[in-house]
């Protein structure tokens, strides 16, 4: 829909005339800034826009999108640039609104267990914050991405399985509609049945529908006792037959990550970790020290009926972080099994009774296609990850990957999933759309858009096809 | 804006006749039946539909929504007819859609922790359904309402603490959209970032964007123990000061209720319990036996702190319903504190910081006005409810229950609450949505209204102003 829509060059040269009057030096037209914020870690082509403006409030916001639905401008929100399938692109030109000063955490109700954050606020730096509260936010996508992006991208991580996503965790957001007004998609309160949901539908909107100004989220306890571990298993299926059967179980796992063979191969031979290359499950418990204790025994039975084993745990933060080492450097390990290769990060998400399968398959058609590929799951959301190690200077490579991720996608929707468990959709799954959601639902889709977006200026060419 | 539309009774007629020819036994036109369809738990008028269609399947839900939509009639669904805010009278008329006979559980995946339902199934008879599988359903309304209609009001109670609502628990629903066409909203993945989140914006949308015809629900692990217990305050204040602690120091606490000393007193009446008459709190902690002990003994001290106690527990199941006996008495000795009276549940939530407060504000508010209203609180949600007992033949106690009513929502919302935690907006308090959202969201609800269902005909007159 947005890509039928014609953008006027001089429409959008004239507004950035008007917003360098009342933003200053706060607006750029630099290339190599405009390039560096269409910049996204996929392979997608760099697609600037027009100019970048440092809005610092969200009547500023108001402001910039306002004088572009008048003149039919296209309008980019962006917080990190951290995001993998092209959400920041501007294919159609337009301004950038990047939102990194608007980085104040504005208020923390530690009794209420929830805090308001501008959009620019990174998930660290509200961690810092914090620090002396007692509390923390959960969702951990890798990257230190701002709170607004995590927002916009429905983002989860590692810690999901037990906190839930970005879904889960926003009370309430601030959103400069289209047409430049500022709204509030709901009360503090912690849950409300007055109308229709507004808040989950900004949340993995993408910046389709609105630009996040302001969000309240919830926060969690940090738990008195946590306890990390690590499980070799003998099959990617007994990984995952362990993981249902904990889940089942009724054990509140806190983090449960699964790394391929040939990931701990990477992780081995980067860190020097010495470890079985086998499937491998990293668990985390939080708790009580006598219940975290009593998880981390109870995870060691199930992993054994699977032919798991030994697990090994501790409560002891340094020697926890030992363990974990595996995981944390992952993705710098994967690249470093192909240097000057570009890794490629994709995901997918089924349910966790097919993750095997999926996971076992995906592994076959690595093989198959000659790829490079370590893979890492989220195991108890039945999400996992593959980084493709792509030589970008060879286009047969580029198609054997292209090759890969289509049949990546095309499997994880034939195992009743989606085609992205947390990245989104951005530029390049918009074409997935109308096979994993069909005709009729996209069309409503489509309907929220024109009805929230009639110009089609938000953040246009993404999500919908 | 749906009360603008006109519904013309001919197109109804003609509707209703031709429906009659498909359906046959299955459409009636009794007055008595369709008293019955419209009659809710409320004080408001009883306005009955033309008819009273019982459709077995989704197909069918399609032809008669199709039919409607032909002729832009009125559709309004129908489950059990529990829900207390008007949401299933037929002010324009029209046609009723009795979902009762669809009530298979279409499939369990254990594996997946999810299952698959049609609307008409009960809360209580999935429960049933799941006995031997060791998982259950933890959404708990009060009522036996069925699950479609739980997840249009965005149904919670007494469980949400730590199940979390509706909202979170639904993965995916089929909906017949107002068009008549059948879609689905999301893939049956635990997550993903894939578009607009549809299946949250028919989450509580109580009939007014579609017809629910099946749901994929999540479902949880049967915990292997339970402790339950009761614990007298010295005050409300105290009361919920102890459930932020509790909460805030990591507890995952079950279920967290309030009684106040009225509530206390009407049960010791209605069921002779003896319990001492000041605020109560009951608490439920799910997990193992070794991990519900230690909540419990926790929660113990915690309340000591706040001069409460003593705290009575136990994890043998049927000591657990003769403690939690006060609970289940609640409903109908809160009736019994004044015979021949009818009873009038009403729901605000707040941030729990302001629970105290709003509880006894709202207190002193019933001593003034002369009213009996006992409260009750899901206050781990800062969620409460007030009974009014209300003689109906007495137009000036109905006069004191209105202004008392509109002052409880007001204070509500002066706290950053919200007009209802759980029982949705229906009929009676769309008049709040204006201030609860302000004009900007309200127009956006209206635009998702116009989008999906542009003639208007889905359950007419509900929700927005």
């Amino acid at each position: 829909m947005a890509d039928e829509t014609t953008f006027s060059p001089a429409a959008t040269a004239l507004v950035v005339h008007e917003l360098g009057q009342h933003f200053g030096e706060r607006l750029s037209t630099n290339e190599t800034l405009r390039r560096q914020h269409a910049h996204t870690l996929t392979w997608g082509e760099n697609q600037p826009p027009d100019a970048v403006v440092f809005a610092q409030s969200a009547r500023e916001v108001a402001r910039v999108v306002t004088l572009c639905a008048a003149h039919g401008v296209p309008v980019v929100p962006y917080g990190t640039g951290t995001s993998l399938e092209g959400h920041v692109n501007a294919p159609h030109g337009g301004v950038c609104i990047d939102l990194s000063l608007m980085n104040r955490v504005v208020a923390v109700h530690a009794e209420d267990l929830d805090c308001v954050v501008e959009p620019g606020v990174t998930r660290k730096a509200l961690n810092e914050h914090l620090r002396d509260t007692g509390l923390f936010f959960p969702i951990d996508p890798g990257a230190d991405a701002s709170l607004g992006g995590m927002i916009s991208t429905r983002a989860s991580g590692t810690n999901a399985v037990r906190y839930g996503t970005m879904k889960d965790n926003v009370l309430s957001l601030e959103v400069v509609t289209a047409n430049g007004e500022i709204i509030r998609t709901a009360r503090r309160a912690k849950k409300s049945s007055a109308g229709y949901d507004l808040t989950r539908l900004f949340v993995g909107a993408e910046g389709t529908l609105g630009v996040i100004t302001q969000a309240t989220l919830k926060l969690h306890s940090i738990p008195e006792a946590i306890a990390g571990g690590i499980c070799p298993f003998p099959s990617v299926e007994a990984a995952c037959n362990a993981t249902i059967a904990t889940i089942q179980s009724g054990i509140p796992v806190a983090r449960i990550e699964l790394l391929d063979a040939l990931q701990v191969k990477a992780v081995n031979l980067y860190s020097k970790l010495g470890l079985a290359e086998t499937p491998m499950l990293l668990l985390e418990f939080h708790g009580t020290q006598a219940s975290v204790e009593e998880q981390s025994a109870r995870f060691g039975e199930i992993a054994a009926e699977f032919a798991g084993g030994p697990f090994t745990w501790t409560v002891k933060p340094e020697e926890r972080t030992r363990l974990w080492q595996a995981r944390h450097d992952a993705y710098w390990s994967g690249l470093a099994l192909r240097p000057g290769a570009k890794a490629v990060a994709t995901d997918v998400c089924v349910p966790i009774s097919r993750l095997a399968d999926c996971v076992t398959q995906t592994q076959a058609d690595i093989a198959k296609t000659g790829l490079v590929a370590p893979i890492l799951g989220h195991v108890g959301d039945g999400n996992f990850h593959v980084t493709l190690l792509v030589d970008m200077d060879d286009p047969a490579d580029i198609t054997r990957a292209e090759g890969f991720l289509h049949r990546l996608v095309q499997r994880g929707l034939a195992m009743e999933g989606t085609c992205t468990g947390e990245h989104g959709i951005g530029q390049l799954k918009r074409k997935y759309m109308r096979e994993e959601h069909g005709p009729g639902a996209l069309a409503l889709m489509g309907a929220i858009k024109t009805a929230f977006d009639p110009k089609g200026i938000m953040n246009p060419g993404k999500v919908l096809p």
